[in-house]
């Protein structure tokens, strides 16, 4: 037996000191296969601490295999492989810093300011002390969230559904994504807007399905394209088409429904931020007119909190067991706590109140962002989408690239964004920049303006 | 043109009253194609309404393409199909009632008493005011929570790991669906565990893996059944074995290592609860060993809240940068707020406080468990997986189907859990229950046994 000498810290713990040098005498090899360790009395008395502090260090390395003890006859070095412990620490690169802007006029965000901070605290508060927040929720969502969803869409979206038809998600790519595995089973294609959401797409991409493209613009699409299409799958945004912002009428979604009677497939409406239009109410969901063939997709980004991760879909009867019996074993991927939280704040009508005051802020800050794009460049720009949404797009007709746009908003301290992202084949003759305003103020988007337009003219 | 005779009520809203009779007149076909609707003018004093109230009404029909205005002319009635709307609505069968039980030993829960609620809700009512939590998170998850978690995994885990190769995700399945992804480019199959976690065999097979099954039984796995499989990737759970219990020990971790370095594959290590060990320290990952071939694979389900839907994973470096390639265009599935949430918890010191009070707490039911069942089952039972994680399994040696002992248990007002739905082909001689306990008090997991005892001896 080798005399081992160490001395021992006040900390950590001395019993993890012991094990941990004896764990990295023996991966170095310093130990050797069948060598006798110290008794545990012999250690004790040698580092001056009690025999459990000796026993327990043993212990955890009997346990996970350095060392065996073989009774009265005292602990014994196990067997490894001393190669393996040349640890590699990964190196990756760090990211580069982001710039900082004066004004972003990004899409992705909701208003802060207006953010029911009361209600929507005190309702999840409640929640943490309630006894069903404590285990894993259910698969396809909780009930009272869908519940409360289904009310919504009837009186809100006109659609009419059964709760146990909504099955709730964290974000509609993933709810896509799920869908799709089920629709590839009997669809190799589908057909997307172009342009369109692109989120939408890569969720297609993921189950390989092939790309056909309705091309679409500012006066919506030509439905006579789908008569040469072979895809009896559709994606599509209805009410409010992502992003060029137009809205389909009712003969249109008669068509649409039409032909996917006629084609026995299905339409994916994605009813994204229906709730926000200026101009009249909220036109009723495709769903709502034939919901046989729809499956309707909705979500609390836009409307609520983006952060929050909170999807839904409705589906049609026939689609639902089966995605029962497909996902039967796979947990939710919404937070318990979030739906939970949600559906008290919709039954106790928050979610109605908030929506109201939503729109009137936001159809606000949308007239502000055009009465002021058009008192600065006039008859220079084409404004699009100003309807509904939480954001517009703009076109210059200045003979400049999307790029020369964006750098020049950059480099007055605007961030502005692309859409050429959006566009498969149906690409525009002038780039068309995107604005979103939903978490700026009126003065911010004046200013962000005023700084465009020292920009680009 | 038709005489149009209704009366308003005093709610909903008047126009819309006027825009839903309009509508439905028009779609049951009682006023026909380029029929002339009364005028804005005519229709306010017909109905004793502001002419401001009968233009909202028209211009809503108007938008949704349901008339026209043709200016002095006056409004007309547009085409439409009205076949199309006799709306279905799904009719599903409610599920049946569940029974109640006096003490239910699920396992997916966790002890609600020693939650952390002041300290959580103070830091989930904060980040609800914070800048950041109003827009989209990060695809790949929050950069403050990734470095908390890889401070985390270097002092409790053993793991190096950079923050950039950590991603955050909703749950282990939905990390594993993402994962497969990338995998399925280079790997047909798959060995897992068996018996082992169905969730994590679902994902596998969400991608079309074939499955090569490894057995496990009380004294671990054998791993020299690696010789005679084909595949180069395998799924395990080395810390605490889901369902055994048992783990990996160093040489058994260094076999794996050396197989995997020979096979050019990969390991994926779900440490899914490895926080909750009785009977010594956790052991260190797998993936503290070596990390260049181990997929690392963490949750806060079992550690903190499954309802919370967080999990992570650490990425070796060839695999992260087709990871961030294939997925830039993908949302994150976790929760913005709970992130942020999260790492403020981490970086606050609670949550290495939460997990010594729960291994703490843990520990002392589980040796009530353990206690209570050799007390009133004496010889007659085995114990499996007491050393560690928040359930156990039980044999009973009586000659009864697994069917009979959860029946048996329900008819006491006990729910026991099956194991079976874990076993592909390795099936044990007697069957399993597997016993959760988290949420138990001790008087709760007392009685619990009690009853049990009646019930099955």
């Amino acid at each position: 037996m080798k005399s081992i000498l160490f001395t021992l810290e006040d900390s950590p713990a001395k019993y993890k000191q012991i094990y941990e040098r004896f764990k990295s005498l023996i991966e170095q090899g310093e130990l050797r296969v069948n060598e006798q360790l110290p008794s545990i009395r012999q250690l004790a008395e040698c580092l001056h601490v009690s025999r459990n502090t000796t026993l327990t260090a043993y212990e955890q390395l009997t346990a996970e295999g350095y060392i065996n003890g073989k009774g009265r006859k005292g602990y014994f070095v196990n067997e490894l492989e001393p190669q393996l412990f040349s640890r590699e620490t990964p190196v990756i690169p760090p990211k580069p810093p982001q710039p900082t802007y004066t004004v972003d006029f990004k899409a992705g965000a909701v208003d802060q300011a207006n953010f029911p901070l009361k209600a929507w605290r005190k309702l999840s508060n409640a929640v943490l002390t309630s006894n069903n927040a404590f285990h894993y929720g259910q698969p396809f969502g909780e009930i009272c969230l869908r519940e409360q969803i289904a009310t919504y869409l009837l009186e809100s979206r006109g659609v009419k559904t059964d709760p146990h038809a909504i099955i709730i998600g964290s974000s509609t790519q993933q709810m896509l994504i799920h869908l799709g595995q089920l629709l590839k089973k009997n669809f190799q294609s589908i057909i997307v807007e172009d342009p369109g959401f692109d989120g939408a797409r890569e969720a297609f991409l993921f189950h390989q399905f092939a790309l056909e493209t309705l091309s679409v613009n500012e006066n919506g699409a030509d439905f006579s394209q789908l008569q040469t299409m072979k895809s009896q799958l559709i994606y599509v945004t209805p009410s409010h088409q992502s992003p060029i912002g137009v809205s389909m009428t009712i003969q249109e979604r008669q068509k649409l429904i039409q032909w996917v009677n006629e084609q026995n497939g299905y339409i994916i409406e994605d009813d994204y931020d229906s709730e926000f239009r200026y101009t009249q109410r909220p036109f009723p969901a495709l769903a709502s007119i034939d919901a046989t063939k729809v499956i309707y997709l909705g979500n609390f980004s836009k409307s609520f909190l983006p952060g929050i991760r909170l999807s839904y879909m409705a589906l049609p009867k026939e689609l639902l067991a089966r995605y029962e019996q497909q996902f039967q074993h796979f947990e939710s991927t919404a937070s318990l706590l979030s739906q939970l939280t949600m559906a008290k704040f919709m039954e106790e009508g928050e979610w109605n109140r908030h929506i109201k005051r939503m729109r009137l802020v936001y159809k606000r800050k949308m007239q502000c962002l055009v009465s002021a794009l058009q008192k600065q460049f006039n008859e220079h720009i084409s404004i699009i989408g100003q309807q509904s949404g939480l954001y517009v797009l703009v076109k210059l007709y200045n003979n400049h690239s999307e790029e020369w746009f964006i750098k020049q908003a950059a480099h007055y301290g605007v961030k502005v964004y692309p859409t050429s992202l959006y566009f498969i084949n149906n690409r525009p003759a002038e780039p068309l920049i995107k604005l979103g305003f939903s978490h700026l103020s009126c003065e911010e988007i004046i200013l962000g303006v005023k700084l465009l337009k020292k920009a680009w003219l």
